[in-house]
């Protein structure tokens, strides 16, 4: 079954006519997910529950699309428009139905809400509205979660191999990396060999020294200094992607204090990943790395002050609650959703370290699609 | 004057006690304008008429928001939130205003729509309305079309020197090129050098063959074989970007047929540009490079389907309406505006040519930032 007639299922199941994508200049990453490819300008994706899908979009990028549409197995309509006007009137055909679902996400400030879901654009909402005022226009969320969120057989093996691909290219990082250089230029280096197989699936935190106590550091043109190095990088081939944060030490020979930290969070992952089983409370993994961590001293409420980990799959950060242990019990990982176990130690304006792995629920042990080392790597 | 002080004043002028801007994994360009970094979490960024700027962001990334608007002279109270309830009410006491602008469009579907301004989600915009019933909500586009349309000397400095640096790159492509790479090893050499630099502005388009007639090609692993060669790409180095095509032909002697349209692409860009300039109509310059084209025997509206530039600045699509022959005369090029030219000849599934440049609009002529051969450039 293609993603287009698994969509048909569900909205059968949703009671809806189809199913309705707006995207402009990549504003809904579902659209790549359901076309294979990555059309720029406005167009509209329209899954119809009786299978007649449409497309619109530009003539320019109409023909790529339909082209994609057929390597995929996916019957369909692509139809241009020349103008907006023009788009307006072949959209109205469209959208005059009884219930159409829409990426809109509902109670945003909840846990249990769905901005996972969360993509048309206010102004595109309220245009839709007045096209088709009796139409009932309801939220793709459980579309959404349920094409992305548990993978597929085909997603695990796209996701092992990106994994071991990117591993790779970890492993070569030590004859690479070398005093001196940027920050920015280490993340060249990863990024260009990333580019020959597929592309970044975001971009390469390097984060030397102080910068590596900064989760969400942006890579800078600080020159690469001795002592801790921290890379969170990750590649997308075709629609999987991988994640993985290896933390290295410049030098001869790794301060006390960094072997500690890599030591605690190293083995806090390997008790948190007894946890990454089916049917257990996203919490629980979060829970028990943080009571080995305590264990060995840290604060971890405030030296590790990020989730534990993200759902992973067409995007780095993708469809599915985080495993936190701020998450409520009624949050349960179920076999074969996939996730990032990355803890970190963090020293503000002094260093930091974070070691992440990528993993599959397992039914009854959890499949490592990445590794860290035992022991840190020295440059 | 900084971006938050440039706000203040059009906020005053529109009767708003602040602009807010909600982002969500990159959804809000406009946050990395205005905080200078890149904040992936979700984030809430306030500018107050009365300069009590704030921001609300996770715990993890707040430190980084704090610091990098002190280095760009911007006072602001950076606050961090620890749970979306938290979230919730912190943003309720910000929100509680008289009138207060937000990033969605009006008008979608017309020409004079502000879809530049549209980036809040649906869901995002229902949660505010809910949080805070009795505040009339406006549309943020002025103030935005205001910051970005109309470049300043600073913004120019900086297209100069990303324009500079991006031609460099090109022109050492015959020395990297070779037959038997693959489309996206080439696209892979161009973007590393662009990464010691900055970053890419969008993925490079590079089209081989058949590929080059389809203007919005997703770069892929075909071999790059003997013929039409078309590179579009561009960098952005802090806030501003390049974007531009050369097309090259692999092999010795270029074929009659691409040599003819070659040319007449160059011709008919050197007319229309001297219809870039202050005061003319968006259409004028694209009318006169149709007319040069149809002179020479082309059916540009079949061969030439798309937009002869776009604007082009702190994105590759920047804020502005088209340069297009179907743009209405009341849209009106100004001074230090900033476009892409680009003409294109495509024969699908058979080959295609386009030359882009990147165009200061001056008061009188206008300011080449990047150039194009005349002859075109055998690898």
């Amino acid at each position: 079954m293609n993603k287009f007639e698994k969509s048909q299922t569900l909205l059968k199941e949703l009671n809806g006519d189809g199913w309705l994508i707006v995207c402009n200049e990549g504003s809904d990453v579902n659209s790549r997910f359901l076309l294979g490819v990555e059309s720029h300008a406005r167009h509209y994706i329209y899954v119809a529950v009786n299978g007649e899908h449409r497309v619109l979009a530009v003539e320019m990028e109409a023909p790529m699309i339909e082209k994609s549409l057929k390597n995929n197995g996916v019957h369909a309509k692509v139809d241009s428009y020349n103008s907006l006007e023009d788009l307006k009137s072949k959209l109205s055909l469209i959208v005059n139905k009884k219930r159409i679902a829409l990426n809109f996400g509902e109670n945003i400030f909840s846990q249990k809400g769905t901005n996972y879901a969360d993509f048309i654009h206010a102004g595109d909402y309220f245009s839709l509205i007045d096209l088709a005022p009796n139409t009932e226009f309801f939220s793709a969320a459980p579309i959404i979660y349920d094409l992305r969120c548990v993978k597929s057989q085909e997603d695990l093996k796209d996701l092992r191999n990106v994994c071991k691909a990117t591993i790779e290219i970890l492993e070569s990082l030590p004859d690479i990396v070398k005093l001196g250089m940027t920050e920015r230029e280490v993340k060249a280096e990863i990024e260009y060999r990333y580019m020959k197989l597929g592309r970044p699936s975001f971009p390469a935190i390097v984060g030397s020294g102080a910068n590596a106590a900064d989760p969400h550091h942006n890579t800078s043109t600080k020159k690469v200094e001795p002592g801790v190095l921290l890379v969170d990088t990750g590649l997308q081939i075709d629609q999987m992607c991988s994640d993985i944060t290896w933390t290295f030490w410049l030098g001869n020979k790794p301060s006390d204090e960094f072997l500690k930290a890599y030591n605690a969070l190293y083995e806090s992952k390997e008790i948190a990943n007894k946890y990454l089983i089916n049917n257990i409370p996203n919490s629980i993994p979060a829970i028990k790395c943080r009571e080995y961590l305590a264990d060995e001293g840290y604060d971890h409420e405030k030296l590790f002050f990020h989730g534990f980990g993200h759902s992973l799959g067409f995007e780095a950060h993708d469809i599915g609650a985080r495993i936190s242990w701020k998450v409520s019990d009624d949050f349960i990982l179920k076999e074969n959703m996939v996730y990032t176990s990355e803890p970190g130690l963090y020293w503000e304006d002094k260093w930091g370290v974070r070691l992440e792995d990528d993993i599959v629920i397992g039914k009854e042990k959890c499949e490592k699609l990445t590794y860290n080392h035992k022991d840190p790597i020295t440059i």
